[in-house]
């Protein structure tokens, strides 16, 4: 085994079950000559990506790189059925069409950090799982103890505090643990809350008989978001999206505070690991102002998704807004009023801006009107629902980095 | 709704969920003008039935008398799956032909009690649980919670206890109220044993919008067996098996406790209630020498699987032993060696007696042997291992009631 290459696929790893599964299923592939199949679980219901998620895409990338086989899965089987007991009212039941097109969205911006075309494949769980019948279920069923499913965190909590599980719930573990059974692959991709589903996926393949030893379980670390807080995720605006501007995601950077460069000089940047931890050890010591090291970050994020000169466009950009204070009319981006999914009178200023500015969840932009980061024409506005008109050439500025202004 | 009726269907019921569910049940089915369709669920896996199954089916019979419909349940489904946890190897899986033979079987045992071809349908649930896709399963599942299912107390002991529960167990309280929903029956018997899953029915018929208020549930009282404190069953030897002589059935009854009177005259004869009542407190009152209306029970129960004339028979072979204390020969039966499933030479005591004595299971012969109530041509043998070579005219004695003589 090529102990450079388990060096870089071990790098920034955060956990890996069994400790030794990674030389065991790599001297497996050498052995057996052939590449390893790596599964990686797309979620089919949130086709907008961030840099949280490309954390994953970079590790793939080098899985990728080193020759081995992404087999991306789509759970378009549970994502079909929704909730069956009602309560989660927020993960309405998708159609197979639903499900195509956002697995199409999420690949295109996948492919912004590892070329889908190589060495990779896209399996629908639906296809094996669809075709099980009730008995079939009952004898998976049988492979796992309740006492098994309880050590799942979140359910002994549950349990224990009178929170309905359904049983369904405890049935899902079992289904995406068999799809690592049907896909028979060496190592799982999973979240630091995936871990104990993954797990499962490594017994059931012991048991099926598929495996001597089951898949090998692979968890990156998670990143948070701009707050610096919470793990970045849509639901909580703190995330930079993969299709966002060039400025936005340099100047969406540029706000981090600074106790967050380490991990996302590890984990956004693709700068040889020497370089990141000289980035990091010169923030730890204290030798470097850490603006500018968030600089480099910065620089370096907007360069991979958009390139090195759009990165310079963008740096440049954002300094003209901090040394001015003031905007250049011409870096307001134009909207078509006609384009708009709203009414031209008497809008709420809420609507109105969510319209224009849609990379933000509404009740993100409404805590922004709130904070008082929102004018129209100059003027700050602080209610989200005061009414306006809509005129050619007004202009909207939301935060720091949006700025939009109505062309008829 | 016709009081007689009503208080002759309530006569001898243990339990009836909810209290009024069967008031309830009988007035739709007058306002509907229809039967009302009884759930009767048989164990196609133990087709040797006794007098503690007659205890239902006497009940069954007077809906029947009142017009109602059985429809008799035969558990295909999880029959032919068997334990999939590989944990209960009691419990091989059956085939197809196997069940259906069994169920046969049942139905014609039952049919000492009942007239199986009046207002009786036979279902197999497989007909609608092989149908299900592994979607039908997750949103059966999701009508129920792992609180509720906790709420049944083996699953309760066994979890506390740190006893395996497969996943499968969870969900087959599931099937078999799905299957009340399938059957859309009005009221389900269950052992006392059933009485959770009989409730998950009740719910899930509720939860599918199949009834505004799902199933009533009944239960009748367990019949205690000949040792006066398990429930009888086959696997403790102390039943009388439906297909058992008259002979037999008297010989056993008159060698119960006599505390098992009262429930025995209540549940296993068919005096009326009044009369039912009368012996019960003569007993109690001491007015009565128990052996005179232990020959009553014995008699009466001999009458109705057997006829009048081999009930008197019975009372007159039994009288004959007990005064004689010693056998004439020609009361014993005679066996063809031929239609024997053992060798001629060197078989084992257990495996003789076993064959010439199907009724008795062998390990109940084995005890039987070990405590002296066996013997050969009137010699006592207590090794259940010591060979034997079979000759015409050898007379096998097991216990008090088994007399048999070996023939050409």
């Amino acid at each position: 085994m090529d102990l450079t290459t388990l060096e870089k696929l071990k790098q920034g790893i955060e956990t890996i079950v069994p400790t030794n599964g990674l030389e065991e299923k790599l001297k497996l592939a050498e052995k057996e000559k052939r590449p390893l199949i790596i599964k990686f679980g797309m979620d089919p219901t949130a086709p907008d990506l961030h840099l949280g998620h490309a954390v994953a895409f970079k590790k793939l990338r080098d899985f990728q790189e080193a020759g081995h086989e992404i087999h991306l899965l789509v759970g378009d089987f549970t994502a079909c059925i929704g909730d069956p007991s009602g309560r989660n009212t927020t993960r309405p039941p998708l159609t197979a069409e639903e499900v195509k097109k956002n697995a199409q969205t999420y690949i295109d911006q996948m492919d912004k950090v590892i070329d889908t075309k190589k060495n990779v494949k896209i399996l629908f769980n639906g296809d094996w799982l669809n075709k099980m019948t009730f008995a079939d279920v009952i004898k998976l069923l049988g492979k796992a103890t309740l006492a098994q499913m309880m050590q799942r965190e979140d359910f002994a909590n549950r349990f224990e505090n009178n929170i309905p599980i359904s049983l369904h719930e405890l049935v899902y573990p079992m289904v995406q643990g068999y799809d690592s059974v049907a896909m028979n692959c060496d190592i799982e991709f999973g979240g630091r809350d995936q871990l104990f589903n993954c797990l499962v996926g490594k017994t059931l393949q012991e048991a099926f008989g598929k495996k001597e030893i089951g898949q090998t379980v692979i968890s990156m670390p998670l990143l948070r978001g701009l707050d610096g807080v919470m793990k970045m995720s849509k639901s909580k605006g703190n995330y930079i999206g993969l299709t966002e501007t060039a400025n936005e995601m340099y100047g969406k950077t540029m706000s981090i505070p600074d106790d967050l460069l380490p991990e996302w000089i590890e984990l956004t940047t693709d700068f040889t690991p020497q370089v990141k931890a000289d980035m990091i050890a010169d923030y730890k010591n204290g030798k470097v102002n850490p603006m500018d090291l968030k600089k480099k970050v910065a620089f370096d994020i907007a360069r991979q998704y958009h390139g090195e000169e759009a990165a310079k466009a963008a740096e440049a950009f954002f300094y003209k807004q901090v040394q001015q204070k003031g905007f250049d009319t011409k870096e307001f981006t134009s909207v078509s009023m006609a384009s708009l999914p709203v009414a031209t009178q008497d809008v709420s200023l809420v609507d109105l801006a969510a319209a224009v500015h849609p990379n933000e969840s509404k009740s993100a932009i409404r805590r922004l009107i709130e904070s008082g980061a929102v004018s129209i024409n100059g003027e700050k506005r602080t209610d989200p629902f005061s009414k306006l008109n809509l005129q050619k050439g007004m202009k909207i500025k939301i935060g720091k980095r949006g700025f939009y202004q109505l062309e008829a």
